[in-house]
């Protein structure tokens, strides 16, 4: 499948483009214009430049020969804060409608663990919770995308053990390398369509986890 | 009508107060927990605490008896830029859930002109213009107020003119006392109820402008 992954220089994108490419998938590498991409293109892989502060049609133009969308973006890297409210929020939801755009209609999400419970969220990262709970809130109730939410917990550099789980209600750590595994096997799975996936180490497989969707 | 200002120190929300008062109606100012409230207790004004970064249930139980809400409040005079997600957005989310928990169905928002369409946010405002557009976004989507959406133009220190027009496409400024005298006059005309409303200085009366809506 043609995978546009936004902010494919991200920790959890470079980890997407190589997990794409050894399923047989065809990573595209969404990147800023000002971000290096040789990378990429040093291994045959198409590199197209997008800025979440264009418009949703500009950024559309990126996106048209695309089979699916991960957004794998995210302010962290930037300094001021407004970019959480630009970035994580306004660039998600932009994101979005240029998938409507493009007519592109599989759309997979990176949140965050307990994005939609108010009463769970954390203090320093209070406000990447607000932007991501009305993004997440915009894929769901305001577009007609495919969508799939995965929120995963903390997000460590531990290598993947292949072993989650999706528990509502636990709280706890992830590897990104895991979320990566996760968001390829959805994207070939219709049954994650529609699904808000909490997403924590455990003792399942994957495909365990999302048979049981 | 016993209307609950949120934000009643602001600069509109201090109008509001002294017009609704003019008007007979019976405002309650509502302010935070640590803003000075002495001023309104004075002139037997009363005033209830509430904090926006509070849960909306215990926002909503200083609601209990109000007729209808004002959202007066903004983060203009806190430092932190987190705060235009946690006040201007979040907060003023909460306050619709308040709303709905305590039962008060009508709800004044002021918002920003031009708040709905992105192409015309100008770049030191963008920030903001996101926070107003979700806020506004979810009063229209995802509550069942009776909601009027008041998005003035440039807010001026001048003196009211009475006179004011509602043009989608004009740009300009409006003074503050014109949107404060423009909220009382909506809040008894059930016609603004389910409007967005566009608010400029002009030549045409506040009643007139109504009158069309």
């Amino acid at each position: 499948m043609r995978v546009m992954i936004v902010g494919a220089n991200g920790h959890v994108g470079r980890l997407l483009v190589a997990q794409l490419l050894a399923k047989g998938d065809e990573p595209i590498a969404g990147l800023r214009p000002d971000e290096d991409g040789e990378d990429w293109e040093d291994q045959g892989i198409a590199v197209r430049r997008l800025d979440l502060l264009e418009k949703p049609e500009r950024i559309a133009s990126t996106f048209m020969d695309a089979e699916a969308i991960i957004f794998a973006a995210g302010s962290g890297g930037r300094t001021r804060d407004d970019m959480t409210l630009l970035i994580d929020l306004d660039g998600a939801v932009k994101t979005m409608q240029a998938a409507e755009i493009a007519g592109v209609h599989r759309f997979l999400m990176i949140s965050m663990l307990f994005a939609e419970d108010r009463n769970r969220w954390a203090d320093p990262l209070k406000p990447l919770y607000v932007a991501k709970f009305y993004a997440d809130n915009w894929l769901v109730h305001q577009t007609h995308l495919d969508y799939t939410i995965v929120q995963p917990g903390a997000l460590s550099f531990h290598p993947g053990t292949g072993k989650i789980k999706s528990d509502p209600l636990a709280v706890g750590s992830v590897p990104r390398e895991d979320v990566a595994t996760f968001l390829v096997a959805a994207l070939h799975a219709p049954q994650t369509i529609g699904k808000t996936v909490p997403l924590l180490q455990g003792d399942q497989s994957i495909n365990q986890v999302i048979d049981q969707l």
